[in-house]
């Protein structure tokens, strides 16, 4: 990067919060995606919306591509640096100014944790309820640019439902916020839902307004063990079908019950073909009413074994099997490939009956968990990146496994974002109208392509 | 219009859902909205998709504007025409293509009725929460164009968060869905989420697809009459301070509940600054306890007298005050200009003693109603538009009010959308940055400028 140029960040942020040494920038060049790498010209660490949008005229004048950058915990690439590129690091911008009760909002900085944000309502007896699996790390702006699910979809929604309004900088350097407090507003267009799930291809995100809701008074946790999938697949549906919205339906194949229980020890039997894990929260009452009837719903619908955690504290033990899952998987093989495929929920076992068969077919090891609830799927393929032919075979089978998604109404992601995972096949589900219109709004904001550059679509 | 392309329009929908007769337009002249019309050249009544993805690229070879219209129940002039443009009239898309149980989704045509909408729902025991104050008689596709609230909007949000996919057809003529039923999709901006509320200027939508939810069990209706507005916004913060999230907080000032008496004859004492209208609704045991605390708190808070409804009958007729507001005004003097600000919930009682500061000092009659949950007000004034003195102290009264609203934090419009009503104050709410941010994405889409032009802003 020119030298003036780095002179000229240093004065704006300071010359301690302005990396450009190699070892220094090295921590910067990838997330948490397998196989994605890049390296900055420099990497920020800005403090205030203002000094961010410093940052960005200066980038814009030496035409040098800006890419921000949270925790770095992303599945999809979406903040690897482009060559040479300006990194916005907000990981120093942490400030939650205000827990508003009266009108339960929560205004903060978007490098303010994910869970510290929880942390904050709880003071208060409220809830922000979305929880990505990286939560205890991720950064709020980073949540809302990528618009994170997390395992409480079906019941609380995702990021999304809880973005009042966005402070951001455009790529021209001007800012803006979108959005304000009110629970209704109609005033123009929704600005602030173009830029969540927008993954900082069209500016920066530097302040949120998050919506709370009050914490719900009591909560259980479930467990249900299946020899098939299609069973575990058949309660849900009676469960939905009796009118009940559980917060958690999380599920295990056979292969990752076999890796959690290796690696934890919890006492899992490795032989079912599904573990489930369902949760329901809310007045005591209600959770008691709605946890026997899921309970009988799963022995009904052919569950081997369910069980009640009698505690909090079991709760969270069983919900562990669930939580460690990633990271049981990752210990079999050098490199993890972890999908993100979703479907209609009506689908799902159909789904993962389909990866199994395309695992067979091209000789790869998976394991699958997610959502049942939402239909959110997480095929984990354990492979090595360095042998080129399993890679290709890896490659084949995400063909087979995204024709068949797009074939059943589903989305290639459900949680994870494109950034440049899965920037080949958005234009397939999208087809050529939504993909266009895409594009022309992208060209529209950031006419220059300096913005997160070859994220999401080439322009 | 054009001999030419009238006979083309014919051809397209049959010569029987072509109007062009001065007598058979005028009654498409108009919305709900007071002292707005305009004469199209031809209405239209298009039967699918197709038909109105035809019509729109012969009105665009014929670079005629084009504005989209359902049941004309608007309250901002959205779909007023434009002298000499095709409107095109949805009221005959009228089916329900699918209820899906499993997946908690309704598909239907734009033309469907709002009611229809939920009762589709109620058959299967689901629930479709938006209720406008036009519900009956308004379309479905009006409503999303629109993003409609509604009186449930603290708890159920509003039409946005039923959203899950639109067809539309872009002001290109091609056609497209954005969305689909999954719970969780980020591949690639939410389009669909920049249509809702974008109020027919960036394409027609043709379908949606809903979120349904399961139908609450049962519903308590209270009511609580006050001396003091700002007694009546205490208890509504304590309300919430209680961590009970109500599915409807109605108020009426003492202009209305006289008004409501007057044409209504309920019985209401007609000495009262604030009447509330409280529902809960949820799990049996929830709803009583939530009401009971409810009831409570209000007592507490200084209301003079607090009822409960017996039944659901008691509960509809408790509930009729509310719904006949608007209605009562209207009959006081001929021209009822309806405001529709908001602000976040902790400014409402100030901002409710603004308005009547105001119209005091304007000389102007004014009943205020809307919902106390989420800070949605309607302020109503009643004039008569043939009185020029009293029309331009309106527009005084308004500004104040603007003014007042966007120091509080508020919008110019919770519910109603922008349209030709509040097209003028947009840009003072929004600032200059969200402003240009709108128009850039509407030059984009629509570079003629030839889809519903004029409103929300000029270009």
């Amino acid at each position: 990067m020119d030298a003036q140029m780095v002179e000229a960040l240093r004065g704006i942020v300071g010359p301690q919060h302005v990396l450009t040494e190699i070892e220094d920038i090295l921590p910067y060049g990838f997330d948490g995606t397998a196989a994605l790498k890049g390296r900055a010209g420099a990497v920020v660490f800005p403090h205030s919306t203002e000094e961010v949008a410093a940052c960005v005229r200066l980038a814009r004048e030496n035409r040098v591509p800006v890419v921000p950058r949270g925790s770095g915990t992303g599945l999809s690439g979406g903040s690897v640096p482009v060559d040479g590129c300006l990194v916005l690091c907000v990981a120093q911008m942490d400030r939650i100014f205000e827990v508003d009760e009266r009108n339960l909002t929560l205004h903060a900085q978007c490098g303010v944790l994910t869970k510290a944000v929880d942390d904050a309502a709880l003071k208060v007896g409220l809830f922000y309820p979305p929880d990505p699996g990286s939560m205890k790390i991720s950064t709020i702006g980073g949540n809302v640019a990528e618009n994170s699910g997390g395992l409480r979809g079906l019941k609380y929604g995702v990021t999304r439902d809880y973005v009042m309004a966005v402070r951001v900088v455009l790529p021209d350097g001007t800012e803006t916020w979108l959005g304000n407090k009110c629970v209704k507003d109609v005033a123009g267009y929704s600005m602030k839902d173009l830029f969540v799930g927008s993954e900082g291809t069209l500016g920066l995100i530097t302040e949120v307004m998050l919506k709370l809701v009050p914490r719900p008074k009591a909560r259980r946790t479930m467990l249900a063990l299946y020899d098939s999938m299609e069973a575990a697949a058949e309660t849900i549906s009676a469960i939905i079908a009796a009118r009940i919205i559980p917060c958690t339906l999380e599920f295990l194949d056979r292969v990752t019950v076999g890796c959690v229980e290796d690696y934890a020890k919890i006492g899992l039997p490795t032989d079912v073909e599904a573990l489930v894990l369902m949760e329901t929260d809310g007045h005591p009452v209600v959770v008691e009413e709605e946890a026997a009837e899921m309970m009988a719903l799963a022995k009904k619908h052919g569950a081997r074994e369910v069980k009640a955690a009698a505690d909090e504290d079991e709760g969270a033990r069983l919900a562990a099997a669930r939580r460690n899952a990633f990271s049981a998987l990752a210990r079999i093989r050098p490199t993890t490939i972890l999908e993100d495929v979703t479907v209609p929920r009506s689908e799902l076992a159909r789904m993962v009956a389909f990866i199994n068969q395309v695992a067979k077919k091209h000789r790869l090891q998976v394991g699958t968990f997610g959502h049942l609830g939402d239909g959110n799927l997480h095929p984990t393929f354990l492979t090595n990146e360095l042998d080129k032919d399993e890679m290709h075979r890896v490659e084949l089978a995400l063909e087979d496994i995204v024709d068949e998604t797009i074939k059943l109404g589903g989305t290639v992601t459900g949680e994870h974002g494109v950034g440049l995972a899965k920037k080949a096949f958005v234009k397939k589900q999208l087809g050529e109208g939504s993909y266009e219109l895409m594009r022309t709004i992208k060209r529209s904001l950031d006419p220059e392509g300096l913005f997160n550059p070859g994220k999401m679509f080439d322009l």
